[in-house]
Formats: structure tokens, C-alpha cells, sequence
């Protein structure tokens, strides 16, 4: 039996990705999805999504920070594109028993160690 | 000045969206790297990391869930593949003003009305 | 005022770069859409498609070689999404004043030197 | 034995899809690499090329067409990304049994309908 969601129009709301984590899983548990979940299957739904997040930008040229002019249904459906890949960058990484937050702390002090603070300096392949 | 960073060796941390968008405001801003962060720019920097993250499945036929007989080494690839693709989508969320927890939670929310629990159903083109 | 496509159903036909890239540009031209075809734009609809490809494979597991069981529809529909791949990237070199034929067997020259043959050799990060 | 290639600089050279295809084909072959050539890898090694097309452009804000300013190594950079995408792209339809330059004639038939010339339309999900 699937939890009822409480509305998550609390806009102080603090979102962790365990869960997001716990949700996703009992999402597709209760479904019968959990054998599509694979981790291929699931990286590929993935590349789908940052394709359709892509196509929203595609024809703009450049977008300014704030995104100023764009309507509350373009914000709405960039917020449904950026969601969809984050649920399956989620899943993907709980389907490889994988701690996705602490990776994610973890890398932010191994970028802070491989670019130390300089004034202005430029990005170029960036945090990799 | 850069806030030193807790270890985040701590297991049962529950790192928040939060959490990651103002580390990485602040990682951007010291550094002078805000200038670079226009939407477009940081969309197709995710790009680039997804690619990554591709990169390691790419010559592997199908992945058993759990990842059995991956080195520690090539999980934490893994890890820092999946974080750079996060560190990105929460970078580009934010510079676009949008809260991305909150839109994951609604993007749910809407999976859940879209998808109504059905025994053994399967997922044709996702969530989206 | 745009030429008339000849049938591309003759099987025997060997299509070039260079054809598809003047059809291309035509088609753009005839319909004022050059000025939508920056560099950026243009990759970004790359993207697009190249998630859309990614779509159909997204869950089916391991795919054979020659597609047994697919049918005709789907086959139909993969061999459009690798078009629209291959037509922006086709539209991108263009744009970017690169010859994208001459490029390709330049490339496979140098991979030919940096894969020497050897029995068995296993790619590891592929031909890059 | 691997067949001489010829030098491609000549510049009036018209290559075709069907020469990279038979190409690429005895590249595998005598490397022993076609068993790694499941169309899922070639994809995944797609989506990792597009990866590094994408890090050529994502710090660069708007690039104008023709690449003003870009030193002959940076060109010839992209034209080897270029080439990588197309040389997975032609890999992928082989394994499939697909004829991409066909399939891309088709394509552009069905563009033509889809989108009848009207004077400065634009372009919305672009050819799909």
C-alpha cells in the first residue's frame, strides 16, 4: 500500500535525496517496476530525460539567469524536465547500492581540493 | 572565505537539495565561477558529465543491480560520475530560480496520479 | 523555391555527407530557419534527438544484433530518430564551416593508429 | 588483413555513409571487436561522444557560426567529436540492420511534408 504524499507546497520544505530515495523505491515496488530497473534500463531513461530538458532550451539561444519572460507553464514543464532527471539519477544510483548524497558531499570536497580559490579563475573542463 | 567542509564519512547523513545548492553557491561564487553559469552553459555541462556517466556502462553488456564484481575503485568512478550529473542539475535549477526538491516532490506527486498502482504494469515511456 | 526530392527508395543508393548537408542547408534556407541554426542551438537539438533515440532502447534489456522481433513500426521509428541524429549533426559541422566526411575518415585513420591491430583487443574507452 | 586507407585530404572528396559503415565494419572485424558491438554499447559509446561534443561548447556562452576565433586545434578537436558521434551513429544502424543514409533521405521527405515552406516559421521541436 502506497503512503499518502502530504503536499509538498511547503516552500520551506528541506528535500533529501534518501527521501526521494525511499519514495522512488516504493513507487515503482508497488507497481511491479522494480525488474525494469536495471541499471542500464534506468541510465538510458535517463539520457531520455536530459533530452527532453535539452529540447526546451534548443531553440533560445542564450537564457538569462532567473529565466526573466519565460511563462509559469514553460517554468512548470522545465521543473517536470529537471524532476524527471533527477528521479532517475535517484534510481539509478540506489539500483547500484550506491549512497548518492554522501557521493555527492564527497565530491564537492574532492572539487574544493582540485580547483583551491583563486580570484576569477576560469573553468574548463569544470568539476571532473 | 569558504566555510570548511564537515566530513561527510557520516552514514547516515541525509543530504538535502538544499544543502547542495547553497555548497555549490558558495564553491561558485569564492572561485569567480558565477560568471559562467548561465543556464545554457551549465545545461550542456551536464551533457557532458551524462556522457561520463555513460562512458563507464558503455562497453559492459547488461549490469547486474548492486554492481557485484565492480572494484571499490570503479564504484567510486561511478559515484563521482553520478555526483558531477547532480552538482550540475542542482547548479542549473537554481540559476534558473527554480526549487528543485519541491518540483521532484510534485513531479511525483503527478507519477503517482499518472500511474495508478496496477499490478505488474510496465513502463512504456516513463515518468514523464 | 525547393527541389523535388527524387525516391530514396532505390536500395542500391549510396548516400553522401555532402548531399545531405546541401538538402539540409536548402531546406533551411527555403524556410527561414538558418537563423535559428547557431552552434549551440543546434547541439542542444542533437540532445534532443539523441534522447529520443535513447527512449526506445530505454526498457528492453540487452537488444540483439539485427533487431529480431522488432516490428516493422519500431524499426521504422528507430531508423527515424538515428536520421534525426545524423540530420542536426549533419547541420552542426555545417554551421560550424567543418567538412564532416573528410573529418570522419581523418578520425578513423587515427584511430587505425592508435588501435593497432591485435586479436581480441578489448576497447576500453572506445574509439576516442 | 585491413585494406590501405587512402589519404583523405583530398578535399572534393564525397564521402558516403555506406563507405564509413563498410569501413568501421572491417575496423571491428579485424580488432575483434564486434562482439562488443551490441547496439545498447554502441549507444552508451554514442552518448559518451555527444558528452564530449557537448565540453567543447559548455563554458563558451553563444558561439557564432563559422567559429570566429577558434585556433586550428580547437577545430580539428571538434571535428574529431563530430566524427566520433557519426562513427557510433553508423555503427549503431549497422548492427541494427538499419540503412542510415536512406533512412535519412526518408527523413527529410517526411520533414518536407511535415513542415510545408512558410516564410520565417519557427522552428518548435525542431524535425521529429
Amino acid at each position: 500500500m502506497e503512503k499518502s504524499y502530504e503536499c509538498p507546497n511547503d516552500k520551506s520544505k528541506d528535500v533529501s535525496l534518501k527521501e526521494l530515495r525511499d519514495r522512488l523505491a516504493e513507487f515503482a515496488e508497488v507497481r511491479g517496476w522494480e525488474k525494469y530497473h536495471s541499471p542500464r534500463n534506468l541510465l538510458l531513461a535517463l539520457v531520455g530525460e536530459v533530452g527532453e530538458l535539452s529540447e526546451i532550451f534548443q531553440w533560445k539561444g542564450e537564457v538569462a539567469k532567473g529565466l526573466p519572460n519565460w511563462s509559469a507553464d514553460d517554468k512548470e514543464h522545465l521543473e517536470d524536465e529537471l524532476s524527471d532527471v533527477l528521479l532517475y539519477l535517484v534510481q539509478l544510483a540506489d539500483v547500484c547500492g550506491l549512497d548518492l548524497g554522501r557521493a555527492a558531499l564527497s565530491k564537492i570536497l574532492k572539487n574544493a581540493r582540485k580547483y583551491p580559490v583563486v580570484v576569477n579563475q576560469k573553468p574548463k573542463s569544470g568539476y571532473n
